[in-house]
């Protein structure tokens, strides 16, 4: 089927790359006109403006936005939802917070649009592998993407099938889900994505520990030199602890066992935050969600002024003066 | 090769069953008479004490202690280096802890025996998967045993070979490593399983604020019902939380979504412990590993005091009355 | 001065005592007409409506809202807004979300009115000990109810001056500051509840591990008990951890060392959520001040889903049965 | 009475001060004789040898030992208890490991003399407003060292007496305990020492929201630039968190509100880390006092390496560049 969609980046790219091979056709549109060029050279059909992206799609219109969340998405929702006719579907593929989406969606709904949000993960791997997608919406929207969705996911693949799912929503299977109405989509990304964040702290406390178990303050005869990248690759196979985190990190080490280059400072992209927001909210504890949140924080800091207030304390109670 | 295991559980006996399999021959014995017949049966061949399994290997030989940690590990491998002669094999393939690792392993060198330590992972999976082992000891004795670490070793497998890993120790993509010396093993699986803890946690987290997303303190028009089976299913395909413990939780709330039957009380197994002690010994800051633990501790405790204390100094300060 | 008082509950009808005493005098209403009588029979003006509260009042007015954060402060100080004149002024001493009163001041302002934000500390202690209060607002209102403010301050009382603070603000040392334009008493007091949370928390732990430590798991001759009701005495004097929080914890161990009739759920308020909340659009690691509203949130929950989780992944991998 | 004192520091130096200004006597060494010179001229007599400070004692002798935990006090314990006779009694009064006091007292205990570990808390305060004291041992020895320990406490002082303490044990409200047999007293100042540390983070994590409530990622509209100082000298009247730390707070911020000159390097001195190892051998969970000593591991590092492993599996699967 036909499928508008504004925002070429890497994912937005790819997206559209995917569909094409799978014998789909895509209207695309970007600010910036050479990736509107590159997309139109592999089979695309270029447009110059939203304008131009909507009058050159065939009604009922479906046009999937895949922009960084915030200010942008926002606004392109607003102009693109101007643009199209009732029955049209609006897709969110980007990173929404999910109130966004519930509040966009009753807007959308006054004038007989479908909003449609969908948390998509495969970074960049999904032009290949396909796309996890989790998707919120009305279930005729979400009917009428079927093909999109179905083409875009990763399908069964080699992954063997859970016993006892017999009779369950097929899609689950194919690597998409109708998750719920509209918001529903991105409030499981979201979580996925705290998860995410949850996993990656695990394993990076772990090989942490690994890495320190040559520490000159253990005992003599208690250390190790270990070596972090066979250990990350042994794990890979039998262990369950294996997974595809784990699988990036064998690679990482397999490259670079000192992990050079890296600043230590490591950024977070909203849902981690919204996860723990969403936890607070319910009043479900959320330990390791937040711990992992917190260890980025940390790590964009020297010598934060919540340790600095510790050591002043310190040495007001016991004249202690920090080694360094 | 010639094989002699002690402790014939799940473990012990599939560890057996798949040496067979592959060709070796075993020795076999253990406390319960009917656990030796039935592998007697299978091919090993039996043996009704110690005394007897050591006399029926040939020397030099090597024997495999499979049992739980603690206690009756210690004792067995006491009195197995008792009887056995020098240039033998010792190996601990239980979850033992790695300072007691490095202590019998000095114990056992002024005899001229080596202690190997070998940390196994495989659960029930591994007769059938192989087991990923983490292997401590000095080199001669674990050259020596190289064909039953391949043997019981998961090997490549459908699992992708990690790029840039060329001219590495190649035991590490058949699931198998010489970690270091005498405990190293053991310290690595400790870690493994620490890791391992933090990972369930933060999908149990994640999974608990998505099965919270319908709470009623949430505002109206912002509560999903969400099918937690099926999102848990969807991303095992394509998405970066794909890992074998979310294949297992797929398959859990494929059977049983309310998870009934299942009390909420959660066991440990001593190495989430011991890795927390190294993490500490290291000075490592591990609060995902930390708070992974502790939420079991916690499962365990109804009413903690902790809790009641929080409630006496509120009331205590503002006169509250805990609501029930 | 004269002030009128909406809510008479313990903390409104305690800061109205404590300002009679001091030679104020005070306008009240309540929803129950008792609560009116009782205070009206201690020399304050009842009223038995808004308007009427607001029709014996001089202008300029000030009047002072204490009830319980949300809805119904929300309404009542709207219904007093529309009831009041330019440069009158409305006090919310409860504990409003700060951004609540970010948005009510502007709406105010707009009609000429003034509004402070006074996050108000007491307990059931603030009659005979004082209120320490963080006021929020622009600087004539604050300055016009001074005097309320100064007589509801402890005051500089029996404890002794911090040196250094010559030539600061000499508010602070009376129990009362200015914090900042609306929004900011209200978001000190939150932060203020936070850190409570994370202190209540700290003693909680501690003495859970001297409950415990006499523990069947321990070591033989490792063990002690400990009677904790005497080491919260002890604390309390020369020991850095001395605090109020410890002198309650004391008087409630001295009472019932077991603190039998405690149920162990325990409430919050919602400042440590809202604090949690700040923390994170601040980019601010905060694992102690969550751990401790998390500890809450867990002690409400009986059989989490988030534990039987954790038990269907041990039995999914490793055929765990968990013991009870 | 009569007391010896090993070890002139300033926790050593001190206690000997107050003893002597309440009419007891001490012999003192330490390995600097200029320390033992000063308190010399200040009315101690001075011994240049443990030897000569054991014959310049008078039998039965006590003997209190002030030094640094770990191998110091170990030999010096040992040496000491060389030199003493039976019914002697040898004191740790350091921040020793209380199995280490378990052991050391069965080894005493052969030859007939008392082993007594005191933890002291009273860091640079003590002189003047005394110590508090949690005390391990047998009776017959701590009730010998009585008069000691009753000069050393702080007394009742202005703090107000526990309403219900009636009938309890007086020494608690005096400033110290006998908590227990050996080790008892380490172990409850150890959990006393975990405490603190869970406190101070409370209030460091709580000033650090403070402090970053200008932000410039926080809305606009919504940011406060608060003072923390006068915040931190208005807590100490009428608020809940008033507490020793906070006064040392409100000094510390009252003289440098930035904490200009503190490098950010938070030491640890093994209580906290002992307080884990407790609740984790106990089983009791323990996420606040965890996360306080991991911010000081923490604050020792600069772009700790599993921050980087994050970055390189941010990388790995999203092609993330870090932002800096």
């Amino acid at each position: 089927m036909q499928l508008g969609m504004i925002g070429l980046g890497r994912m937005g790219g790819n997206i559209v790359r995917r569909l094409l091979r799978n014998g789909h056709t895509a209207v695309v549109f970007d600010q910036n006109p050479e990736a509107v060029a590159a997309l139109a050279a592999e089979g695309a059909v270029g447009a110059s403006s939203l304008e131009e992206l909507v009058a050159k799609l065939d009604a009922p219109r479906a046009a999937w936005v895949m922009l960084p969340a915030g200010e942008i998405t926002e606004t392109t929702v607003e102009a693109l939802a101007g643009l199209m006719s009732a029955d049209d579907i609006v897709i969110d593929g980007g990173n929404s917070f999910y109130k966004d989406d519930i509040r966009r969606a009753a807007t959308l709904r006054e004038k007989g649009l479908h909003y449609v949000d969908v948390g998509t993960s495969g970074g960049v791997w999904g032009l290949e592998r396909g796309y996890c997608m989790m998707v919120g919406g009305d279930t005729p929207a979400i009917e009428r993407i079927d093909p999109i969705l179905a083409s875009l996911a990763p399908g069964l693949g080699s992954v063997p099938r859970t016993p006892g799912r017999e009779g369950r929503d097929p899609r689950a299977e194919q690597g998409y889900i109708h998750a719920g109405p509209s918001g529903a989509g991105h409030f499981v990304k979201m979580v996925h994505n705290g998860i995410e964040y949850g996993l990656m702290q695990a394993y990076a406390e772990g090989f942490d520990i690994l890495k320190h178990a040559n520490a000159p303050e253990l005992p003599e005869g208690q250390r190790f030199d270990l070596n972090i990248g066979d250990i990350a690759e042994v794990w890979r196979r039998g262990s369950v602890v294996s997974s595809w985190l784990l699988d990036l990190t064998a690679q990482a080490l397999a490259g670079n066992e000192q992990l050079d280059g890296f600043s230590g400072f490591v950024a977070d992209s909203g849902e981690g935050r919204w996860t723990l927001n969403a936890a607070i909210e319910e009043s479900v504890p959320a330990n390791v969600l937040s711990a992992a949140l917190y260890a980025r924080f940390r790590s964009r800091e020297h010598a934060s002024f919540s340790d600095k207030l510790l050591s002043a304390m310190r040495k007001g109670f016991g004249g202690h003066q920090e080694p360094k």
